[in-house]
């Protein structure tokens, strides 16, 4: 019983340092702005982190835009379920995995139309949130130049946020980036043989 | 001319030699059955991950349980965004973080009656997905016995989902898990004074 009340003082005291600590980082960051945040890493959950955002800020009345950039199937759960909400704009432009396609002039001229739909919600300050989905994709690949898009990017409205998702994000966007996290897979049920089940990835 | 005629021929060999590996891969995964998914690691994402399969499955027309283990803010978006949405339970069990209660007889006690919530969600066939989301702080700090959370899981029905978030998943959940992702912060907005944002942090 004495031993019980110990570990329950101890926890106390070292839960009263963890709250110090954490209230005075909370205290130091009071600077309000967009932010632009980049999920990349060859994990799972970088696209789907990206639409549990959408649902958050959907959830403080905000509007959001999104652009997939590459379309791999067209039976997706997040664009069925996010389309029917109000205030979501969603344009999927990819037409298809680029060693689908196999032809990149296409896929140039597609990335091309596809930054041109991020350009314009990246310029309308009535849009609070954008999604650059799999954007990373088709910079690793050249489609896009990446300093033109990371000019678009610093250009925007000082309070919209931006996430931008896909493998391989190149150091000039991280180097721009607010918030960078590198999904990494530690196991894949893929790789177990299980199928790409719906309502999980896709 | 030429030369960019060559370097398109180069991109489709390249990619057709791609297909062929992923063609081959997508045909050796046949196994459909419900997955465990656990999101770990320092980095931003976990939670914000697991609410966008909530979306995808939302698309598919599956119903949705989610226990939140631990209360951090009332005023998340993704509380009141998908607490309106037809075919979710939403359950927030959490009194406020571990930091916050100091009080660790009240925090078991808390992430009980919460397992008790998942519990009924792992025995309900009719729920296609559990989100458990900050499970692993409820495991990390010893609230729940993870034999038990484990055995729970596994006796689940076999095609549902479960995402399991938060810190430090341990081992034993790990080890009976199908995909595992460790987020890893490469940077973060907060380090740099730029206060939690509503629809990015919450």
């Amino acid at each position: 019983m004495n031993e019980s009340i110990e570990k329950d003082a101890r926890h106390a005291a070292r839960m009263q340092r963890k709250k110090t600590v954490i209230d005075e980082k909370i205290a130091a960051a009071q600077i309000e702005r967009g932010v632009l945040v980049v999920n990349t890493g060859n994990g799972k959950g970088k696209s789907s982190a990206a639409f549990g955002v959408v649902a958050r800020a959907l959830g403080h009345g905000m509007k959001v835009g999104v652009v997939q950039f590459v379309k791999g199937r067209s039976d997706t759960g997040e664009e069925a379920f996010f389309r029917r909400q109000p205030g979501v704009v969603w344009h999927v432009m990819g037409e298809g995995f680029t060693w689908d396609t196999q032809d990149r002039a296409r896929d140039v001229a597609t990335a091309e139309a596809a930054w041109e739909q991020a350009r314009a919600l990246l310029r309308d300050p009535a849009i609070s949130l954008v999604v650059l989905d799999e954007l990373n994709i088709a910079l690793k690949y050249r489609y896009l130049d990446v300093e033109r898009v990371v000019a678009d990017l610093v250009a925007r409205p000082a309070a919209q946020h931006v996430v931008v998702t896909g493998r391989a994000a190149p150091p000039e966007l991280i180097a721009v980036a607010d918030t960078v996290t590198e999904m990494g897979p530690v196991k894949h049920a893929f790789s177990a043989g299980v199928k790409a089940m719906p309502g999980i990835e896709f």
